[in-house]
């Protein structure tokens, strides 16, 4: 039943990659893929396992990163002790997408639904967050309608959204989120694994509609230098989430994953400037208020 | 006695601050200087103590940071533990400077020099390194050259620039060097505090020397778009090695020290671009040889 599952769910992430690659593909010409299929050789007992990497770069999407992988082996038992299973085997496997466009007025996104097995326990983790760069409130209100509709036949959208808003922080920039949050989830096990399988590939599914609307109606916009500085600012805040807090990012430097895969996530280009402020009365100085928790 | 060398190397480290300003300034017609006096005011027993943050920005040096501080009193128990003296008073002064330069034919320079007081034991740290982005191996000489004649009356060479090529190191990135070393020490107490002093002042007074000529020989050079390209990526490796596994800049996350003053290390502009490689045969290519521990 449990294994069942576990080729299922690898299925659709699959699928789901394809599906979102389709998307981008359609919303920029000149869109570059380079897709790495690539295997992992480093657990304790060798095989295995891979992924499929594929990184973007084109004139809607600067840079964007959209991965799957599925693997599985004997990891070190400190390591093991981490996790929530127990035992020493594990097995994982997920979809984990960032895209950076190039116009300011189109906000970043990310993105992740993954399944993890160790041990006699299993459960799902995942969710949507989304980092925007001009105070196109409208955006934020439909982004997150996507996903309480996504989430209202389970009842679940307060909590991960909560989850989220506390996830997504710098807590050494005085608490500031990293963005506007969306949902998160770790550990989902209910007991009910078809109600389970059901609930996240319903929300993965989700994800197309919450975002590309936003990338079509903002793509074409005109922009200014200064919404671009704001825009490049910002996505030295994320760099400094990534590297500094997030836990994948951690987690995969921790345990050998493929660098350049991990790292796809930072954007192509970022600033900083020492005590950097948006000016006085600016829709950048406006969009500051909404880097916190927030009822949309 | 060690009171009086205390007061005696704080007053060094600020004349040091402003001769390297002085310099800066004859270098850079349009260098924009923000000076921050702050009080350091979160240790358990409030006061005191605090900094001298210099922000610059320029035409030839594109952001620099060059900052004083002097900070005591009581810290954490566990906190305390960490550090290698005793007792839970602390007292620390140093100097810690970082110049990213616009011309990629200028190399970045980062340097520090402090002096550590905890509960009965105190030390002297610091070092410079240096991270070019184009292979004027004669550079790299001669920067070398300067610590190498810095050191020599006290012999310290071999060591101190060993312990710099271990310390600088993108582990993440298959051991990759952030640049071409330099020098690195920490803890340094050899029972005698007049030589330590005399040893640590005389080192710290060779970095003028060890950058700047190197800044006047490269800084109206003229260069390409490859040589820029190639710059932002470096430094994009300088961020994830800062945010990554730079002892200072997280020890002053953690003990919440200043953001904008730890921060105020990471570069204008950078770079990210997956699995990154500079053109075959060109400059770049051969400059990323010389980011590995190297005899000069």
């Amino acid at each position: 039943m449990l294994e069942e599952y576990k080729v299922k769910f690898s299925h659709f992430v699959r699928q789901l990659q394809d599906e979102i690659t389709q998307k981008m593909q359609q919303l920029d010409a000149e869109l570059f893929l380079d897709e790495d299929l690539w295997e992992r050789t480093d657990f304790v007992k060798k095989p295995g396992g891979g992924g499929i990497t594929r990184a973007f770069e084109g004139e809607v999407f600067e840079n964007a990163g959209v991965n799957t992988s599925e693997v599985y082996g004997k990891i070190n038992p400190e390591f093991a002790s981490k996790l929530k299973g127990n035992g020493d085997e594990l097995w994982a496997t997920g979809i984990s997408l960032i895209i950076h466009p190039y116009n300011p007025k189109v906000p970043t996104v990310h993105a992740n639904f993954r399944m993890i097995h160790q041990g006699d326990k299993f459960w799902f983790g995942g969710g949507a967050d989304l980092t925007p760069y001009y105070p196109y409130e409208e955006d934020f209100h439909y982004f997150h309608s996507v996903w309480k509709k996504a989430c209202a036949p389970y009842g679940c959208y307060d909590e991960m959204k909560k989850t989220c808003d506390q996830y997504f922080v710098n807590t050494h920039r005085n608490n500031e989120m990293r963005g506007i949050g969306g949902l998160f989830f770790d550990h989902y096990n209910s007991g009910d694994i078809e109600k389970d399988y059901k609930m996240v590939t319903d929300l993965a599914n989700h994800f197309i509609d919450s975002y590309f609307p936003l990338v079509e109606k903002r793509m074409n916009e005109e922009y200014t230098d200064e919404d671009v500085e704001f825009q490049l600012h910002r996505r030295g805040r994320y760099v400094e989430f990534n590297l500094l807090h997030d836990r994948g990012t951690l987690f995969g430097l921790k345990t050998k994953g493929r660098i350049d895969s991990i790292l796809i996530s930072l954007p192509r280009r970022c600033m900083y400037t020492y005590k950097y402020q948006p000016k006085e009365n600016s829709p950048h100085e406006k969009m500051l208020k909404y880097y916190r928790p927030y009822e949309w």
